[in-house]
């Protein structure tokens, strides 16, 4: 970490600068330029010292991290792509994997045949919701333990391999009998009660990016799963909050190559929530898959206009075999397969 | 809701919304422009209606909501202020409240003595972390419990209210056992098992504004906890996430007067976390009071910049002292005490 | 444009409005609900209407547009996709044209030597910048006209049209003497005394988005070049300002479809602006490629280090022809050539 | 600055980076740590090095300023407020200066009568529009010089100083001719052209923030003004873009006591854009005032709702003469007058 002084510090204050760093066992690295002086922290674990402290000590002006905060999560750690298998599919690989399913399971019948029209299509994981974030406690807030075990005989029917939400530590228990992914959606992306328990179970982890998390946030996240001891852990852009509202977020395609620079867990991307709206999913699929990302979330619906949530950013089974085929070649055209 | 049918809308299309408003139960009201079809849905309860989904029929371009989506916190509901009563402080009435304290508590010395700080400045609640929550797992996550018990002690030595972070609906019972007021924090904003936990206790819920919600949705997930029956809710401002890097987030102060054109619940702001730096607080502070704020939140700490977290978005206690006789005339120019 | 009144307004408050829309010349449709009246402006010409006039008359609560606020830029104006044609390049045509080339140009041989590079490698548009909009007054301002002759040099050497930003209506006349499509950057988006001085003369327009307007607002600034009498108008994507760091600006790749459905202007994207990073410019190039864009514009320098503006955010010759390489298949997945 | 290189840079690219600042005059500093190499330039003029090009250097990791970007307008400049006098009027000293008229000059009785109000409510600077940017081609652009020449007459009824705005270099003889104080509006807060032009000439410059610029950009504004010889700026808050959509804009109160800090220029409040709706405008302007502004600029109309352009967004004169009066406790509650 490197700390600027004010320009007029006086030599006290940069004393007591350099007496702190010393006594949490770092060594110092002086720089006394013409107006300012500049304190460097030498050492491996930086992502151990709070910033905070140091910008609140007198004659302090600014501080700078030089390297990043996470570290379990980062290249450095393991510069080889990380694989999460989940029955024999495999995520981060080389083939692209699409995640398809309804936002809410609203009935047995309904999850059964959305699970084939997946299977189908050539998806490879099936997703819905039991457990649902609703922004209105007036909404439909999911058929809950009834919703995982209609997911789970779609499961047996077609040997999809099952991604649900999960939205509290007292969940984690009976959604992690049934599905095979847990996942975490982007308004508990900091909800680090959850995310330190889902460290202690085994089942593997995907991590949305919330609406207003940073990368790196995201990413800090990340390191609670993998520090609590869960190494099955992967990362999706799902649209952030902007100014924009022609479209409900702005999907950032840009977090896809950084966060492939800065981490080796896999990165998934959301065209659905990150447009919110069913028209735009084949071609932020497609921008996605051409950026590099190793899976996609995608909703479908029977009949989206029925639905009991997020019905204007669901793609019918026809649109969605559609898009299917689409990709293909532009999986291909980076090197990838789908 | 006003549904905006396309430019060439087909009748069918168009008689399908109708009828699909009908089987709601809702009468329509028809208006055919020379381009356009616009259909009105009318009834008293519009919050019970999906959008979304009549947004992905056919023929749809668009969907207007009429009403505000949220029904026992609305203006609409209660004309007059709600006040919160806490050990006989009250919240919303004339008096502007000041609730003071540390970031986390460190140790029962440090809380002992800011607590007796915060009285004498004048401040009549006092705050203090207990269970944390931190960007990184690294950091310090917090007492715990002898937090609380600390916390505790503190308000026997000097009679003020307790407000303390709850982060996990397994909490809220030990937290509760303690604690006056429970609070939200800002990444939990919309955690929406935690907010219909706190809705099925008693105990005064403190809800925090997340940094990427709508004043909207902050309102909604205030629902949450008052349809579950607790009545006894304040909504706060504490910064949002924007481009500017100068500050840690942007205080919306436009958001005080627009809350308290919305909603009867207090409005409380943080300038601590608003601003993320002690030398802008007491502008803030006074700024705040200066647009409509019922209560103020704000840390302090012995000693800012060895504080365990936080430390530079900290006052010191003289510091602190001088604010609050600094905010008094501010208060008095429109009306308050404090 | 749909008026919704307050849930209590008066009946002459209603009665303004209404006599208000008639003496603008448009019809009145009234809706009245149980709880609020609902007043639709009828009449093809929306675009004439002053909404916040409307929103500032008493017992109204807000009002929604129906229609889109431009009218020439607007698919419903022309529904096949508008081709800007500039010495035999078509742009919006089948092909994704490559427009590439220097942030500033420095020196002759600097643009001369560029410009071969960017022939060789298949792009068919030389950018370069000769008046140059910089944050700093004290950095390098462009050559100005002296930049302006190298670029005709260099089209004269290679046959490439000639791209280049103009930042002033004083500047368009020699601007457009050298040029063959002007520039409008980021930062004049809404420069409408530029904007309307190049709807008056004739040579195609390349108009990049604000880094803060929405969509919406520029296509209303290609209006103003449009209903000046100037139809050969391109609108850009480079980037917008959100709260992320991690990269310069936010790449809003969602507005690629969303301006192909809007507008029948062909849609350019910038993913050197976009991104501010050198290493993302080929991911986000083939993201909006695969996302359905009609040309991209890309940042090259002979030797970026060394360069005298934007070096971070340009390709090398070598790295920019392996992009091009790597961007055919890209292309063909979606139906294009490049 | 410091650069921080890459964990693993080689020696050679340390070496390269080291010559590049040695040749641009600098001296070096060098930090080599255990795992990265950080390289201090030393010297007082930062503010010409060229930040991006180090970043595109081999082996860069980041770059880090340790001064402001700007010089003139920085508080190292001059530590004392500047005073900017306007015919009698001082801008920066004790009192609040409050500037308020309509958006666009209507007709000259509607300056004339805006103008009395203005006065007789004990505001000091008359606003008003005759060159205004509109979103969009088909809205009224403002009477131009007519309108100025109404403004002119006003200021010869009632003394006040005029303030109006300018939006292209070609507009500024004719606009000087007649106002005091020449606005730049927030579309323009980076159109470097007006910036420079508008350094060249002696009247006093009211140049606003960007809805998307950063504090440091605004400084940065202000600076291509200063530089250029005029020293008599004053810069002004008013609204930046965010997620929010409850007001137009989202206020950054924050900004007023962070210019305080960084800058000696006279900091303005603009509380009518800042929010967009004319019910906030009180609250706003107060909170403005308790943050430490130095001026007021508000919209006010004889009759908002008729208003050709921002009517949602003006009080009428009563609402402003009691809001005056309301800001009158307010100001001296933090040491003022108005």
């Amino acid at each position: 970490m490197i700390i600027v002084m004010q320009a007029h510090a006086e030599p006290k204050q940069i004393e007591a600068v350099v007496n702190r760093v010393e006594e949490l066992g770092y060594k110092v690295h002086l720089s006394r330029g013409e107006s300012r002086t500049i304190i460097g922290i030498i050492g491996a674990d930086e992502h151990l010292i709070q910033q905070s402290s140091f910008e609140a000590m007198d004659g302090v002006e600014k501080t700078m991290r030089v390297m990043q905060p996470f570290r379990i999560a980062s290249r450095d750690f393991t510069q080889q792509d990380s694989i999460v298998k989940v029955n024999g599919v495999e995520i981060g690989g080389k083939r692209v994997v699409v995640m398809a399913g309804p936002c809410s399971v609203e009935s047995r019948e309904m999850i059964l045949e959305t699970a084939h029209a997946v299977k189908e299509a050539g998806a490879t994981i099936l997703r819905g919701g039991a457990f649902k974030p609703r922004s209105s406690p007036y909404s439909f807030q999911g058929l809950g333990e009834e919703g995982l075990r209609y997911l789970a005989e779609a499961r047996e029917q077609t040997g999809l391999p099952i991604v649900t939400e999960v939205m509290s530590p007292d969940e984690i228990e009976v959604v992690a009998e049934y599905a095979d992914i847990l996942q975490v959606g982007a308004r508990n992306t900091q909800n680090y009660s959850l995310l330190r328990a889902l460290g202690k179970q085994s089942k593997p982890v995907f991590l949305k990016r919330g609406m207003s998390s940073t990368i790196q946030e995201l990413l800090m996240s990340a390191e609670y799963i993998l520090s609590g001891g869960n190494m099955n852990v992967m990362v999706g852009e799902r649209g952030i909050r902007t100014f924009e509202t022609a479209t409900r977020f702005t999907f950032d395609v840009n977090a896809i190559p950084v966060l492939k620079e800065l981490t080796h867990l896999p990165v998934v991307a959301d065209p659905s929530h990150g447009t919110g709206k069913w028209n735009l999913i084949p071609p932020i699929a497609k921008a996605a898959v051409a950026a590099g990302v190793d899976a996609l979330m995608v909703e479908i619906h029977p009949n989206p206009a029925a639905a009991w949530s997020d019905g204007n950013q669901s793609l019918t089974f026809e649109r969605f075999a559609k898009m299917m085929q689409d990709l293909r070649p532009v999986a291909e055209a980076v090197g990838r397969t789908i």
